[in-house]
């Protein structure tokens, strides 16, 4: 008995492709992500994997990826949890600033620590910054507990508990589970499930679209490291693709 | 206090285009029903009338009808609640056949008692018929109460357990509820709201894609009869084309 667990880190979005941090803020998906999103779709449908359950963060890019994703394999009926927990990470002061520029003015020590190191943070957003989320409806309930920046490790931090209080049950109860989230998000799951060291987590990159399906054993582990992407050929092209944010 | 209840009939359907009896078989929406969708979305934001809950019934037309209509709102992230208790009524044997053609074959007064008797159900419709849904894993947890046909009489017992466990309490708790489903469902529905006797409901038509508004009382009850829709001069024409269905 193994459980299958597949994540699917959502389609391109606008400021991907202005090549802008993003973090919290709520950018729609390009044209070009909602394909991927369909595609991502498509490819579980051919596989025969099927989700049964739903979970998403709460930002947009990653929902109408999974409602894309859904229509496309016909199971825009399964149940749907969202929660903040499986937002992307909070870039702090970044989030609206563009990347080459911002290579650019900190140079490329710091640039790649921001981006990169598992756990310092850039420094926090103001409150009354247009891309702060200080205010948004949706996060009325985290307080003052609402962050203002984020490392990869607070990410963890935070997935943590829904992982186990919302996601391990239901895999547990034997259902296929999707969970369509974001490139930190899901890399600090990943890191989570893997047993990735702080150190090598900062080389993996995971591409938008192409569903990640791992089988988990009764433990919770995977049964293959790494888990298997669906179109392994296009997953190997966007991971390069990723790993050079920045520098064009 | 009121309460804020947004009803939401799907846009057409590509049954619906082609004149065919739909019930719980679960067809597409048509072009025209996507952008239907999506204008009700945007009545909602010009209106600002914004869901905090959706509830969905399980049929794709009515769930992609409120994943359009919520993101031309920019309401995607809102929890998602779907029941088959909101699913269309089951249209029995008549699932899959063309309305002119059962209206030629049957006579009026037949045709019209199917559509239009409070408590006389069609025919059942054979499990091996290519139309069932006996057998979808989405139904598996109703086994044999899985209906074979409905009136809408059966439509309203089984619709309330879910309006009074799940509905009402999320409009107790002050928040703007979003229903999107299905003619009859929502038939149903107001019949209960407004208390429509059984003989003045068959009179009663929702058009697609408009947004159904009721403030309620207290009590649940409608502080004017009948709500409001957010574009009654396309509410009024729609109205009157869908008491035509059949006759073209």
């Amino acid at each position: 008995m193994t459980y299958t667990l597949i994540l699917l880190r959502h389609g391109q979005s606008e400021w991907n492709e202005k090549n802008l941090f993003t973090g919290w803020y709520d950018v729609p998906l390009s044209d070009l992500g909602r394909t991927e999103a369909v595609r991502g779709g498509e490819l579980l449908a051919e596989e025969g994997l099927l989700p049964d359950v739903l979970h998403t963060s709460l930002l947009k890019r990653a929902i109408i990826t999974a409602n894309l994703a859904l229509e496309a394999a016909d199971r825009s009926w399964i149940p749907v949890k969202r929660n903040w927990r499986l937002n992307e990470r909070h870039y702090g002061a970044l989030q609206g600033k563009d990347k080459a520029q911002t290579l650019a003015e900190f140079g490329e020590e710091q640039f790649m620590e921001w981006r990169r190191s598992y756990d310092t943070p850039p420094p926090p957003l103001a409150d009354d910054s247009e891309f702060s989320q200080i205010g948004d409806p949706r996060y009325a309930d985290l307080g003052d507990d609402a962050p203002r920046t984020e490392c990869l490790k607070d990410v963890l931090v935070r997935l943590l508990p829904y992982w186990e209080d919302q996601v391990k049950p239901d895999l547990a109860a034997g259902k296929t589970v999707l969970v369509a989230a974001h490139g930190n998000s899901l890399r600090a799951l990943v890191k989570h499930l893997d047993g990735i060291s702080d150190a090598d987590i900062s080389g993996l990159n995971i591409p938008t679209g192409i569903p990640l399906v791992y089988e988990l054993d009764e433990h919770f582990k995977p049964v293959v490291a790494g888990g298997k992407y669906l179109d392994p050929a296009a997953a190997a092209e966007a991971i390069k693709a990723v790993a050079n944010q920045g520098r064009r």
